[in-house]
């Protein structure tokens, strides 16, 4: 199934039901008012939402046309969102960009922050522009939205709590990371409000693309019209979401509509460019001794997309532009 | 007004308004059937809340008895849950106790961190002891419910977002944090769910102690049945909810609902103990080389509770055992 939100001026929008293509949808604010709902009550709503998600395909009920300008995120507010760093080559490189080390764990701890989840954007809304010397980037990322999970869960068992996979585009602001990190408590305004795709999507519909707690297939960004970067995002997931999850759920529960993602997705082969700009910024430093990529700017534009192996845009695309306020 | 979260079994529990000593409730379901929605809607709201809680201060509407055990959390999830750190005695010991050093900016900058949101604790709900060695702790903080909340608020008028005021242990398992800050990313895995007071007050309930956006009264935590620490909580709260408040709004806004703490109420004047057992337990280390207070075990009970200045029990107790699960 694919699922979003309507943004009909509540804080959490109007669930509704998208057909596979992307094009059409149906209202389910009969089966639940809105995703967080259907996430509260999943085992009760999930057959009926089936049922509704096949009438759609089968065009044997009235439908509408999509238009993702008027989609919010799957969750414009969400009870936590957690983000892992599960790509080693993008925590390499971008350390390095700012003068930090590897954690010693690098390769057996997996890192984790808890970001700020009462105020999403919605997946074509601008990016707000404070301040050009914050450093204002895009990270293009994959999460898991995740049921009631107990504390405990196990890599074993992780996978039955996941119930939607969106795409994300964690907002950071590169030059507030290093003072505020220094300070020893992780991110907090250097991650302002994120972004997600205009589509959640129940693991079965990715088929045989979700194996093993990865998604594979490549994470497409595009960048002031040019494809900035598409890197693979399963083999290089040093972490799954099965090692994510049992990692999260070591010392407490999670409710559900808990938003976990994997960091952004980077991939060692140069020839795949990257889902961020520091990490080009880095690539230059070390090629050129200079950074030549500047942070965002007004009139930027990014957009994130994921397509299947014939091309379908699985997830919508996040398409968003940077707003000076 | 005094607000509570009845735990009828639901996720979020039902709404009621309790009387000023504390002892007597009426149902607001009419008016808002859960804390949050009262959050999201206030202004329109509060006018009937307030005509309710007049009712029941003159005793002309039918009540019933409260009981604690029956209370949820007054949010028993939130959107974003942030603790400050905000008392720099406690800073200081603490860090010299998992031998790190004060962060440079310690009297510019305020400390704060993002906490998870999704399962809190009921006051009186036992708090799940895994594993002694991972240095299961207590701390007593106060902390302010905001209202909807722009970006860019200045400290001027930062409290105008403030609508609630509760107490919060914020538990904390001390031996998982210098592993887990050593990775950068801040607190995740040492920060279990959190417990908040019975009863949120809105901030007139204070009276004059409630002033330049800190509480001017004594925080008490009682352990194991001892009075364990009463230290004053406004005087050396260097940074102020208002410019905590306009620190974790200087890059993007809050939904209604969200919480902030002060961080661990802590005095210099060790007569009045201290509101956490890390304090002890580095005050112990400074003055015989060793500690000795050892963290908490199972049946060990924690209470937090503030009076006001004729002895009244403002928000209730917070009142917690320890279980191994």
């Amino acid at each position: 199934m694919k699922l979003a939100t309507l943004n009909d001026n509540t804080r959490d929008g109007r669930l509704i039901l998208v057909s596979r293509d992307g094009s059409r949808y149906v209202e389910v604010a009969d089966i639940a008012p809105t995703m967080q709902d259907a996430l509260d009550r999943w085992n009760e709503v999930e057959g009926a939402l089936k049922a509704r998600s096949a009438e759609l395909e089968s065009s044997s009920i009235p439908s509408h046309p999509v238009e993702i300008s008027k989609l919010h995120s799957p969750l414009p507010r969400a009870y936590e969102w957690i983000d892992g760093s599960a790509y080693i080559n993008h925590i390499v490189l971008v350390r390095k960009a700012r003068g930090a080390e590897p954690p010693e764990t690098l390769e057996t701890d997996p890192l984790i922050y808890q970001g700020g989840s009462g105020t999403f954007l919605a997946p074509t809304q601008d990016i707000p522009l404070v301040d050009f010397n914050w450093g204002l980037d895009f990270e293009a990322e994959i999460a898991v939205i995740l049921g009631d999970t107990p504390q405990g869960v196990t890599p074993d068992n992780a996978l039955d709590y996941v119930r939607l996979i969106v795409l994300v585009n964690d907002i950071t602001l590169r030059n507030l990371i290093p003072p505020e990190l220094a300070k020893g408590f992780g991110f907090f305004n250097s991650k302002p409000s994120s972004a997600f795709s205009p589509f959640a999507l129940t693991p079965d519909e990715l088929g045989d693309a979700w194996k093993n707690g990865r998604v594979h297939l490549p994470l497409r960004t595009t960048y002031n019209g040019e494809l900035f970067g598409d890197p693979e995002a399963g083999p290089e997931m040093h972490f799954g979401f099965k090692e994510l999850i049992a990692h999260i759920a070591k010392t407490r529960p999670f409710t559900a509509g808990t938003i976990l993602g994997s960091g952004t997705v980077s991939n060692e082969d140069r020839s795949r460019g990257s889902s961020c700009l520091a990490e080009k910024r880095m690539i230059e430093k070390i090629d050129t001794g200079e950074f030549h990529t500047p942070f965002m700017n007004a009139g930027d534009t990014v957009e994130i997309e994921m397509l299947d192996k014939n091309g379908h845009n699985l997830f919508g695309t996040i398409s968003q532009k940077v707003v000076k306020v």
